[in-house]
């Protein structure tokens, strides 16, 4: 912030640092078609998050270094940001150090869980409705409560970011926690009543959001352990592990368990699991899975009350930014709906 | 997609492609003073859209190429989105392919007889006052009517872009098909009542929607054909020349016919003409245009219910990027209103 | 806009300039931890303006440049846009012409006024809590006050905005005009009654907002003076100087008038006086303040209310665009509130 007064007034607020500067602009645009079989819509739409992001890092001496990292999501179909109505900067806000220590970032991202799972879901993580990352690879859960309506159910505003660097070569600990403060929720009624809800708007949490995971990588083999607890004191815990026999496959399961006994009267466990795998085939890749997930809350018996979903995609590279995809994906959503769903795309990374 | 568990952990979810990437940003800034003889308010205003784009394209090989565009459109006088209200990437947001077959896209955009029509109207299709393209060029027509309440008049959000190529170095068919999704659009009355109005909030459009355009190149000769079908059942069709006598003239007209018998009760036919100029004096340029619509759907006798427009403007070029112009207009609603507007102002491409 | 025919339908709406276009991306992100003594919670937070930004510069030959910048600003702790519902465009959107005649850029952007004094600030103008600059700074004056709600407190929408080249190496003179346009500001009583408020929804300004402001540079001394105007008809006049005894030992002081008495029916004058100093230590910054305002249109006497607020802070530098940040401030408001404030945080220049 030091500027000079004459510079000052002649070219407006520039920063300081102008010369110095370095960021790389980057995104993924993902537009397709798609049917689901119970509506009448055929729709265009997206397989992945539509991204377009800036960031950058300066390096510091000493082996430390300053990140920052800002990314806007948008619906490719309407130009709209993301759900019409999240921040603009949905992705993530971040920034902080790196060095021996590890890193260190303020803002706001992925959990900690959040982030490491998607490296165990046959879709990597994709919100596509063919895959399992925003309902039965996370039980259901969800890392905001109580963010305004709309918001994304995977991230903590707020929050400290740390990661361990990978410790002896197989190791890694990654922790966010989040601060109490309230982000205009409307109000939940949870164990309340309409007149006097559990969380009335615009509450604070009443306990700290944090999220844990461990991961480790060793050869063919990763696996990872995670618990968080988010703006409401729900709980979740969740294992996965993946492994490739030969370097063209790799399998994945994993298992998660939602604990909602603070906020829901009724049947507050929700349990699911996931078996996917990746399968490279000269410039494709298959991508399936199939997965559960019981009782989800539901009034009904916790042995009526279930999700089931079986899905089967397919890439085809252009090159390492540019596929063409197809999804299929059958769910079956007891007692409430069955339906398939198709879709047909092109994911361009720049 | 395919990211190391341990890069993923220690950056954030960047994209694999980082190091390949490469964006070009680019935009418009306008900004001047203008007057409306009936009002009160001398104000600051545009000329032209104003855009901060980001595309790209990548070299597939074999004649491939992968091309994305995301654009921004805000108001200058304000800092503000484009008419405060509309989607960030308002200019479009469109993902696709270019080869031997023409060119295919996904997303948002202007309809391919919307951005035909611009390169046969004296103001090169701004959205000026003194010019024509959002008013008489297109009959008072609009491609978006279940848009929500804001929304710009031209584009097809939802929609498949196809493009052939130039064929006998003569001829380019356009074509864009959209679905049937619903917008958010508020309650349209049409020909139904306030009570059950014929298209209610959040409609479904009751067809598709399609743009079609053929444009012919040959030497200083140029013109289009078009027909358009928006989700209301409104049909559109244009014809335009443009001709070259000198090379730093250019004279062009334009002829439409809107048809808006399926939601508008009383004169659904709406009829206009253009003529135009494009004159380049030394380091200026001339636009002038005349044109006429009627009887925009008016309850009055078609006789009666007109619009009458006369513009002139200049163009002072300072460089291939940046020019100041001066714009005067007379338009004439009858029987609702006649003013004259003037501007002045600069407008900057980067 | 001299577009091909063919071109324009192959590619879009690409600007004919992209093979020129020469934009900077730059900004900061700026994020920290914060503790307010009269509240619960330990909140991410700011000290900064959270900017993303894009400006060029284009050589027109002959002395003469073109100049554009448009500046995003949001929140890095949830990624929203700042203060949640401000422009997009908020941190400034202009675009303008550089010669011997000075700057002349036409927009929205800090008025004249509001730019000058950030210098004279010992936060430099940044808008932590531990500065002045958003309170003590300007008297508790707004350039805005017919913005919509939440709006920022000092820039001027539709508005020119010139500056002189500096003049015998000393003297500038900066100026800042306003249109009278309504810009969807909510009712503002003022000295009307709820039923009919003085200044109605959406009001036109009733006089030309202004700002003005000369600087004078020598060796270690800078001074200035301004006056600014604002659309409801509220003046304010400032007066500021700083003086280097050493290299390393920047001190400043302010005083400025604000004058209500068009729309705020007691006490309309509201005097405030700021102290402060930078001073440098090593890779360190000590910044340090101390300031008095009275009596803000309180209903009590003069005499009984005012703020009073002491802060220090200090920057330890870890590249010329990166620092850590501690601050700490006391501020007493007579009689509403007394509390003090704490904040940590990292500021990064990309």
């Amino acid at each position: 912030m030091k500027k000079s007064l004459v510079a000052l007034a002649l070219m407006g607020a520039f920063s300081a640092a102008q010369a110095q500067s370095s960021v790389t602009i980057y995104g993924t645009l993902d537009a397709g078609i798609s049917r689901r079989t119970d509506t009448d819509v055929t729709a265009v739409g997206k397989r992945d998050n539509n991204k377009l992001g800036f960031r950058g890092v300066e390096d510091l001496g000493s082996g430390l270094k300053a990140l920052f990292q800002l990314e806007i999501r948008y619906e490719p179909d309407t130009g709209l940001i993301e759900n019409t109505t999240r921040p603009l900067f949905q992705g993530q806000s971040r920034v902080g150090l790196q060095g021996d220590f590890g890193t260190l970032r303020f803002g706001r991202a992925l959990s900690a869980y959040q982030e490491t799972s998607t490296a165990f879901e046959p879709w990597s993580g994709m919100p596509a409705v063919a895959g399992y990352q925003t309902d039965l690879q996370v039980a259901g859960y969800t890392s905001d409560p109580l963010g305004p309506a709309g918001n994304s159910a995977n991230r903590f505003s707020n929050a400290v970011f740390y990661n361990t660097p990978v410790i002896a070569n197989i190791f890694q600990l990654n922790l966010t926690v989040g601060t109490k403060e309230a982000n205009n929720n409307p109000a939940i009624i949870g164990r309340g009543t309409a007149a006097a809800p559990q969380f009335p708007a615009n509450s604070m949490a009443p306990v700290y959001p944090y999220s844990l995971s461990v991961t480790a990588t060793s050869g063919p083999f990763a696996a990872y352990g995670a618990a968080e607890r988010n703006a409401v004191d729900t709980k979740l815990w969740s294992v996965g592990a993946s492994y490739k026999p030969i370097n063209d496959l790799k399998l994945m399961a994993t298992y998660q368990r939602q604990d909602q006994d603070y906020s829901v009267p009724i049947n507050p466990i929700t349990k699911a699991w996931m078996i996917g795998a990746n399968w490279n085939v000269g410039l494709g890749m298959v991508r399936a899975g199939i997965g559960r997930k019981t009782p989800d809350n539901a009034l009904n018996s916790p042995n009526i009350a279930k999700t089931k979903q079986f899905s089967l995609g397919y890439d085809y590279n252009l090159s390492p930014r540019t596929y063409l995809y197809v999804d299929g994906t059958r769910k079956k959503i007891t007692p409430a709906a069955t339906f398939n769903f198709y879709s047909l795309g092109i994911h361009h990374n720049f």
